[in-house]
């Protein structure tokens, strides 16, 4: 029986969502719980993807196959009791035994905060990127404009990767909303490539502080080369906010 | 010279305010970063109170005395550069030499957050009370108009508290607003017992879940026994907002 769950996650205390030995990882985590539900060292999950060391989850979506005949509600309470609690169940039920939560994965939404007030706020110091300078916020929304649309995004990409095919993924949408101190942006695409929200919201940062013109996103794009682009922003502010299947 | 400083700090990993051997504290990271800036081991400091563990600050106020002729500006920055990212200096400047952090404070003023929903959200794990139950909002405002005034408020001190003299304390505002799922408490006083806000807001929410009256808390107040009031709310939901002297 193939068993879908959809979980939420804070990223700080965590070294990634894969499975690394001797590290505290959220793969790791659920596993090890699994395992305890099943009486054996652990229940392989597979995620929609992975995410870094620092980032968040609200929505990361996992499959794992079991044999127990256990109720949902009651598969969230058990599981809820062994994990630990940077890590959140929001759903779990049964689905089709062909569903696969990275393959059948359509397109995923990521969000991206920026706390933007001249002085920090310790709160927030694991949950958003603070900047202190001014952000010529109009200019940033032209810039995401760009960066809608299917492109070959390359120069959004980490240099050192090992993405294998080309590197080509459609955004669907690319916006920024700011509400009080806080600037959140919204991509959402059919893939993405390693590091390539945490680029384009660096490179958009650039374009905010003036250092940049919005239109340069369309020669960074052109020239299919990470040097070109903006620094990579930083994990805390990162949040994977659903997977649509 | 005396100096005054307003601090915030994320109480989630510190064994509460006050110094202790082999304890990570608030006072004892604050001492010893003035020390290193002094060359000296530590330089003594007098918060108006002390905090539990896991209790936050928005404004704690502090005061040392210092021979160091450094601006403002350049102090805030020293002393920053030297202390960990979950204590924030807000501001620090010179005052009378016979302020007294402690003994001058005329009135303080703590926040309480619940975060009210079926469902919990890890984000808000170190930061909020948790209170899944329906909860009689009205009733727990009638209950906080009790509260205000000049009372005797034993019931609402901790029996191992220590407290010497007299529990008469006057409580100038108690209020609670809805903010979306947050319910903020606002207790401010001219003094403090020791739980006396978390063990205020414990009531308060028994009174919202309608297993107490509102009226209850005129003979919990009268009947000056610890042990007829209700539970201690958690610490991770307290906050020192400010300290007016």
């Amino acid at each position: 029986m193939r068993m879908k769950m959809v979980i939420s996650y804070d990223g700080t205390n965590f070294s990634g969502y894969q499975i690394q030995p001797g590290k505290r990882t959220i793969q790791g985590e659920i596993e090890k719980a699994l395992g305890k539900m099943h009486k054996i060292d652990k229940v392989p999950v597979i995620a929609s993807g992975r995410t870094d060391s620092g980032v968040h989850a609200i929505g990361q979506v996992i499959h794992f196959d079991t044999q127990l005949q256990i109720e949902p509600s009651n598969w969230l309470r058990a599981l809820t009791s062994l994990l630990p609690s940077d890590i959140q169940i929001i759903d779990i039920g049964k689905v089709d035994d062909h569903f696969h939560a990275r393959y059948d994965a359509k397109s995923k939404e990521y969000r991206y905060v920026i706390f933007h007030r001249e002085q920090p706020d310790i709160f927030k110091r694991h949950y958003a990127y603070w900047v202190a300078e001014s952000l010529d916020i109009d200019k940033m929304k032209q810039a995401l404009t760009y960066i809608e649309g299917k492109h070959d995004f390359t120069s959004f990409c980490a240099a050192n990767s090992g993405v294998k095919g080309d590197k080509i993924r459609t955004v669907l949408q690319a916006a920024l909303e700011e509400q009080g101190d806080e600037i959140i942006f919204t991509i959402r695409g059919d893939g993405f490539l390693y590091n390539m929200v945490r680029i384009i919201v660096g490179t958009v940062v650039e374009v905010g502080k003036g250092k940049r013109d919005p239109e340069e996103i369309l020669n960074i794009l052109r020239a299919k080369n990470r040097k070109v682009a903006g620094k990579t922003a930083p994990a805390h502010g990162l949040f994977l906010w659903n997977v649509q299947y």
